[in-house]
């Protein structure tokens, strides 16, 4: 910026440190003979990897620090969303990535492979402390990587793994802050009870219109009743919090009622001008989450076709597992099918103008 | 890989340096206050371009190594059409990264900017590193960088920028290269023949049928002409030498004769197998050079928006540069709009079988 | 939907009239012999932009009705910024579309070429449209297609297109919002005083630093000279309106002071929740105008790879005409370098409470 | 082109034939009342990939009659390895496609969902000719999509299902190919003998390494065994053809034996030039059906998203269904792990210099 001028020369190859930067790069295949060619590709993209996880963990970081407050401000709230969709933009660049890396033919790879020994991405520090401060704790994990630290990562290492996972992650901040939000219940309104109401008047008016067909055959008849019991039962876990709960304890459902009454009131007035930020920070988040499964699915496909579904040398790591990861470490699981909670908006109440003015005290307060 | 397994164990972190790597990254902005959030994004962000920078130049390396043999092999061949390739994904790579560096907000990066003091990516040894080896010698450089080596360089730097310009770069190889082409003239055929005659004939036909045509107005009778003449002048360039020549000498042409003919013959008989690899080698280079030719506007956009077009605090090395080296530093800038040059299929003979049986020699005797 | 069957059974042929649209495909080259294979690409790939360019104006309409109303409610942004971030990425969908256009080579090209006569893209109605309807002007028009419509389009196109011209454009609706913003003159706060507070502030600040430094040379204090007097000139521009009207009549500017002032406001408190999506309204409206101008780089970098610089029959609409329109058509330039005209925030006084209480107000009238 | 002049006019809508094109677009919300807003949205995106999957219709058309010739022309080869990567190219764009539709909410989505009935993607007449033609064939479908033919298209789409299913399809044609390779027994050269040893070598060399390992643990000697007896299984498979041919019974191989070894000794000499556009075929169509398995995968994600895991109206054709496609649905499964049975370079016997010649007559021939 052209006000104040550092006092020093500054350089760009000093300020990025360039000349340790560009020296890391040392192909295990040249120790006994002229490098693999495209070892310094394998590199490279890994050490690219591994700066952008940095990267995200510095953003992560910080958002969790700015949902630290309770409440969170909403100026707090705009950089949470910014630095998620950043977050989001990383992802793409790392999907991205793999087609470089598939510039590498097999054969290609296995002019080196045989010198990386044991070593796998399973190792990375980085991105194993980027799922858990995610939400993705150790005892998510497919098998075989259940408890795989001790055997991968340094003392300090797993130190610090072990203090991340009892630190708090963007899943419980985000179920916390879901079970804040002040506008379920204010006055006389209660979206509890509005969405019960538009769930029963919605299957009172699905029954009557059933019963109101002629000339149906008996088959059609059942499928016809079959599809008003599946949408009873659906909207029915939101409408009744026992079934919630009961699902809960059940592990069919990882957030808690009141979280996910939230959302779905998040979700359902969104174009209220209060609640836009809301749904970009819940949509940011939802976002990570899926680009990170996309992510993992490319990556899969790459293995497969860099290494085949053998697996790696501990005959554990391959494709196998990392196809299976890709639903399994989804985070917000719950909130990916969200829309089969929502209602259509002609089926809901206009938020009357108590609460829209009750919203605009919000700001004024903060 | 499987087969023999590296005899010391073998740790990813090592094996990427990453103790090293991650050292790198140490805001400006930090030495006195809390670092500004997103001067880490900007370090991370230039220091991936870097390590992509030597990928490039490793890749940029070995293609120039095999193209140096005369006559350079079929399997060469091959290998370097693959690695100019992967050269094109890095740099669609980097184009996608300006991106991730946009969720800057411009209010953001001011609050470390000033840090950066008189600091340029100009100042990137490997990017001018890059340009030559392509083939942008400093008397190409626009101004205000026509010579600024010295200023901004270490003396080691600067020796080995001047060593590079006085190697080969892309630029000749593939204009020695092309002036090889073996097909040209093969036994009775001449493509400078064969071309001119399609050149005759498709003007004499285009003058019948503008002399057939009846009831024009003088106005749309001089256009007809018009276009005739431009029509000739333009295939004139070609299919007369010396026309070509007084343009290369009045530095309108970059190219030589000889070169220019066999790149509109390889692509004029791109279906043929044996120019199948030699179009393929010669569309990779294109599009290299274009590729890097929409990085420079895209960046150049993404500086307007960051720093606006008052430029950098040298006053110079701004947008207005940038924006003008989108187009001046394309170094295959003849060959981008080669297609003015091509006569359609339907007016070229076809190749005789003799040609096509003498081009097949060509792979046995390898 | 669940909820109401519709009362017909519906087939999704049916629905996306899938008979009709399949049906459009017709090659030229097929008239008189087998159609070149490429050109079914090439009206499918036109028709896909046709697609999306009816998609665009659909959202654009409804953005220009959402402005309409003075003053713009909240809620009604919201949806202008969701509807603006659409069209940015249909553009950028139709950057991406222009890599499938050049799996066909310029060989292919020529096949069929001659069929197509005086044809050109320059004859799409709805793209002119999109152009006016985003603020282009027929006057702003580069020659030779200042005013090409009377040849080009029939006259019930014609008149669609005067008609728009006269109507108003996204241009002079963001023009027209920016001068509304409420919070420039709030009470005793004054965004036009503390700013050229700001800029003086600075100024004199730099001035005293340049005093102090010792051992400079006549050349390098001509040098900082001169940079405090761009300094001073560059922020001068806004910190004096009457400056700014000059550059205005001279067409060196073309948005209003008072526009161009709340643009700077939202950029430099743009992280108080009550700019938050004023800020994503400006940020989005100027990417759809840098995204445009990608897209025509791009697109003038296939054309001069597919016909090459001598353009078109009409011997006027080719790449020269199409890189010229790069920048001149864009239509915010105005804001595309909004930074320089940034102040870094701790330059800048915090808005005092007064306003910010005030600000909520705002929301709550809505 | 400038060459010969259409006789008529013609006039760029006229060509795309955009008045009926653009008159395709008819929102069925809008039947009782103002249509919503992103329906039309739903419309486009829908439109533009049937006039996508027309494209690759044409495309793979052309590549099953360019391989119909037995043998195929190394002339053909090479527009058949263009055309498919124009179709990776397109499913690339089908991919992106998806960033714009996921710009409608979920809540959008509701607006009109009710209005679409019991309609599906899963009708598209030109996908599902699209997946025959590559080689999904009726029974490989998973169910509830075994034959639902009858019920979801006319007679007439049904026989040319029906047609499409007994013709030949890019599978068997690959396969064909792959049998037909002339190179595998060349005089004294045979690959199959060649494997085999290369297996054997591999095998004692890995089982001397580890009787000369000292200081195991019991456990470490059992690993270290196992491993062993893996790696004989994997290549055993392709060592022998009886055990080869027993996978085949078993359902667990779907490509003959003779064209898997085919495809290995392409990959693993892809450098020999007259092996390069072998390779490039091979690579091309199994990125086609990667390129199909992440468009599945990313769509999947889309429903997902927009409808929940609860599926269609119908109950069966939602996530689950799609998700499990995505594997299932993959037509090389064979090959997208072929390097499981590669063999590093350095264990490979350089082909002699009589195949090399051989292979040269083969160009002379043609």
């Amino acid at each position: 910026m052209n006000m104040t001028s550092a006092s020093k020369k500054t350089v760009y190859g000093d300020y990025l440190q360039l000349g340790k930067l560009l020296e890391c790069q040392e192909p295990y295949s040249g120790s006994e003979q002229k490098p693999a060619h495209d070892e310094m590709l394998f590199i490279i993209v890994h050490q690219v990897y591994e700066l952008w996880f940095k990267q995200i963990i510095h953003d992560l970081d910080s958002v969790l620090d700015l949902m630290a407050p309770n409440p969170m401000s909403e100026k707090g709230l705009c950089t949470v969303v910014a630095r998620l969709n950043r977050i989001k933009e990383i992802i793409k660049l790392l999907i991205a990535k793999l087609d470089v890396l598939e510039t590498m033919k097999p054969m290609d790879f296995l002019d080196f492979r045989h010198f990386l020994g044991t070593m796998s991405g399973f190792q990375s520090h980085q991105f194993r402390l980027l799922e858990i401060k995610l939400g993705l704790s150790s005892c998510d994990r497919v098998t075989p990587s259940k408890c795989p630290y001790a055997k991968d990562f340094t003392s300090i290492q797993q130190e610090k793994l072990n203090a991340t996972e009892t630190a708090t992650s963007l899943f419980s901040k985000v179920q916390e802050w879901l079970e804040r939000t002040p506008f379920l219940e204010n006055g006389s309104f209660s979206f509890k009870l509005v969405y019960k109401e538009a769930v029963d008047s919605m299957l009172k008016h699905e029954k009557k219109r059933i019963e109101s067909l002629t000339g149906l055959t008996e088959k059609e008849k059942k499928m016809q009743d079959l599809r008003l019991n599946d949408l009873s039962e659906n909207y029915g876990k939101l409408a009744n919090p026992e079934i919630y709960d009961q699902l809960l304890r059940e592990g069919k459902r990882c957030l808690s009622y009141k979280s996910t009454l939230a959302a779905v009131f998040i979700e359902s007035y969104s174009n209220e001008p209060i609640l836009h930020m809301p749904h970009q920070f819940l949509h940011a988040a939802l976002e990570v989450d899926r680009l990170l499964s996309l992510w993992r699915f490319r990556h899969a496909l790459m293995v497969q076709k860099m290494i085949g579904t053998k697996g790696g040398t501990g005959g554990s790591l391959g494709y196998a597992y990392l196809i299976k990861t890709v639903e399994e470490y989804q985070i917000f699981s719950d909130f990916h099918d969200l829309s089969t909670l929502l209602i259509p908006r002609f089926l809901l109440p206009d938020l009357g103008s108590d609460v829209k003015r009750d919203l605009g005290f919000f700001y004024k307060t903060t």
